[in-house]
């Protein structure tokens, strides 16, 4: 993409109201606008990082077995009555009454409508495990949206439900999603901690919450060190469950059952979270299946909830420095910048469009900034929009055969020589690390 | 994908108020469930099929120049006062109150929205011309919703808007627009007839409807037959402008432009509308920018709808026989089935899954049927849902050495020899034919 012709509408000063360091770089790198309190349009380059974010979640889903779907955004208020979580809710729930005088709402999450759906259609113990998900907006009408798309109204969640015939089944199901959630945010450069929860309104016997770390997190952790140096190709989600974890209010410093050289301290922001309830939706929205014996059993049900557009924020909030944001390769928006610093010369034009269709022909996400402005901006910009490999092309420079690579995650800049350019940055780019 | 982990609960019985074929096969094939009047759950099947349309649209937005974004679906009321359209739009706009009381409305079409995220960052002729699309969920209250997803309340919409700086520079994007457009209908196997339109509530003074050929459709079209074999290599969007074409109560016999041999009849549905409405909305919203000499000039602009999701049904009554779907290529949830008749005999699941295995690492999105079900019902499913390739392996054809080969576009099958089948599957799947 050449820079030239995609809408980057960087901006130097941001709103009163943007406290925390991602909404700030969101709107500094010309990713979001604000539209209300709490909702966004998300520009190209913002919808570009959400769309490799949901990319990366909806892959470690379908491995884990699970087939995606798509449920609308607005409901009827029914289920929820029968559910009993239409009053429940209260005003974070966003209602609506459409022209005959209906009562909808805005779904904030969709048990209600899948077990629903699930009773339609799944009659007998044969067609068990079902695990269904989809990637869809919410609404949440929060008092004090705030935080940018870290607290917004309008936001995209990934829910998964999953349908077994018993309790063990349902755990097997759990631990799948669990193993897939730590397998989604490692892909992503994050560092997840995965915490005992709570299970609060969605009801259940069984929680687990995912913080990923960030100095700058909402929460502060205490972890088992072992938590951070995960063997992904090996993963074993009770043996994980087993390490100490804890936030803040639940840690008791003179009970922690961990010796203090492996205690670790640090913030978190909350991105996922896992829940098993049994057979309570099953139970009052009529899913039940006939078992071997014949008999007519409740569901037992778990959800799993990935909050999409928040880890834009969150991912943001763990890599920044005082430049701009440092994107993690698997979802940077574009992967290689090349910078040609001065439009105006011929040798410069040349040999950035040469780079330019080579790496674009290596499948490479480019952006080849042509534009027409001063040096200072061409490097601050790209810094603030953080693509992780940059190729700096200069005049004085390329006469000496000599062009910059830098490495925006290590803010390194090396002078190499022409003809190894091509290498270097397929190297840097094609590199395990994040 | 396996058919026994895939969720397609196909279904013998329809709702009686699916009055049209394309709403009754999507029901019948677990592609959607109605969740209330006119708002659908996608099931697997059916979201497969939307995202692969919704691709084809992206890619010839993005081929055209378009920048990609996305702006929420609920929208503050004040823009629209400010347009005009707040009282305009009636009760077919969704009207919100939030808990603050606040107007806001789940938006039916984003010009407002569009123009202000433009007006907030562009202030000079050297930025345009911009072109900007997003796809994005809309919802109008119709007041008796119907034919499935091709009148449904809440939609799937992609809307590209541009901005020029006078009525010269607007007429070449929309003409890009145009060609963008034919080009998307051709790829999906269809036949796009482009219609002189009324601008309606829109506004302004240049419009197009497209229509595709369906013989269930919904208006009578008469055109001249040059616009059945268009050559999409040079598409010519002003000389295409030039064709005759009507709908319905436009044409009159006496007074038809075209001689008769050269005239076509047939039926009709709409997919697609462009318009070109200058300073419209500009003036409105303050897009302003200055030009040349320093002068404020309104943009002019343009904006430009395909419905996605209506485009699933349309397809549909486009592509069927009484078996069921026949999806071109280019569309089709999967472009291979692979039946297994005999689950439980050796030779049949060891050839099925050396075919499996085969054309996934050939990167065919294949359906391996390996239900353990009746012969009939895996062969009326697979037809039902429309697979374009079949490869149907029985236990008797494959110890003499045949294996069935299916064309459900033709609904021809041939025996022919194992060696053959991947060469001869591969062909018909790479065949430029839909």
């Amino acid at each position: 993409m050449k820079y030239s012709e995609f809408f980057i509408p960087t901006v130097k000063d941001v709103p009163s109201d943007a406290e925390i360091i991602s909404h700030k770089l969101m709107i500094k790198s010309g990713m979001i606008k604000q539209s209300s309190a709490g909702i966004y349009s998300w520009l190209p380059l913002g919808l570009k990082v959400l769309k490799n974010i949901e990319q990366i979640v909806r892959e470690e889903q379908d491995n884990a077995g699970a087939n995606e779907m798509l449920m609308p955004t607005i409901q009827s208020a029914d289920l929820w009555i029968k559910s009993g979580r239409y009053d429940d809710y209260g005003k974070e729930m966003l209602r609506i009454n459409d022209r005959s005088g209906r009562e909808m709402l805005y779904g904030p999450t969709n048990e209600e409508l899948i077990t629903d759906i699930f009773q339609t259609y799944i009659t007998s113990y044969r067609e068990l495990p079902k695990n269904l998900y989809h990637i869809q907006w919410k609404f949440r009408d929060e008092l004090r949206p705030r935080f940018g798309v870290m607290r917004g109204r309008e936001f995209l969640m990934k829910d998964n439900y999953s349908f077994d015939l018993n309790e063990e089944g349902a755990k097997i199901s759990y631990n799948k999603m669990f193993k897939a959630y730590i397998k989604t945010f490692l892909r992503m450069g994050l560092t997840p901690i995965s915490l005992r929860a709570e299970t609060g309104p969605i009801g259940g016997n069984l929680s687990h919450e995912f913080q990923i770390l960030a100095n700058t997190g909402e929460s502060t952790l205490y972890y088992d060190k072992e938590l951070e140096s995960l063997d992904t190709e090996s993963l074993d989600p009770d043996k994980l469950q087993s390490y100490y974890a804890a936030v803040d209010d639940q840690h008791d410093e003179n009970n922690c059952p961990i010796a203090k050289e492996n205690l670790k301290i640090s913030k978190g922001i909350e991105v996922g979270h896992v829940f098993y309830f049994g057979t309570k939706y099953s139970e009052k929205l009529n899913a039940y299946v006939q078992d071997k014996d014949g008999k007519r059993v409740a569901v037992h049900m778990g959800s799993y909830g990935i909050g999409v557009s928040r880890l834009v924020g969150a991912l943001i909030e763990a890599n920044h420095d005082e430049k701009g944001i440092k994107w993690p390769k698997s979802v940077a928006p574009f992967k290689l910048s090349i910078l040609n610093l001065m439009p105006d010369d011929q040798n410069c034009n040349t040999k950035s469009l040469e780079y330019y269709s080579y790496f674009m022909d290596e499948n490479i996400e480019t952006l080849y900034d042509d534009r027409i402005c001063s040096i200072g901006k061409k490097l601050s910009d790209n810094d603030l929009i953080g693509t992780p490999v940059q190729i700096i092309i200069g005049k004085r420079d390329l006469a000496a055969g000599i062009i910059e690579i830098k490495d925006r995650i290590l803010n390194k800049t090396e002078k190499i020589k022409i003809d190894e350019v091509k290498k270097v940055a397929l190297k840097k780019l094609t590199i395990n690390a994040f």
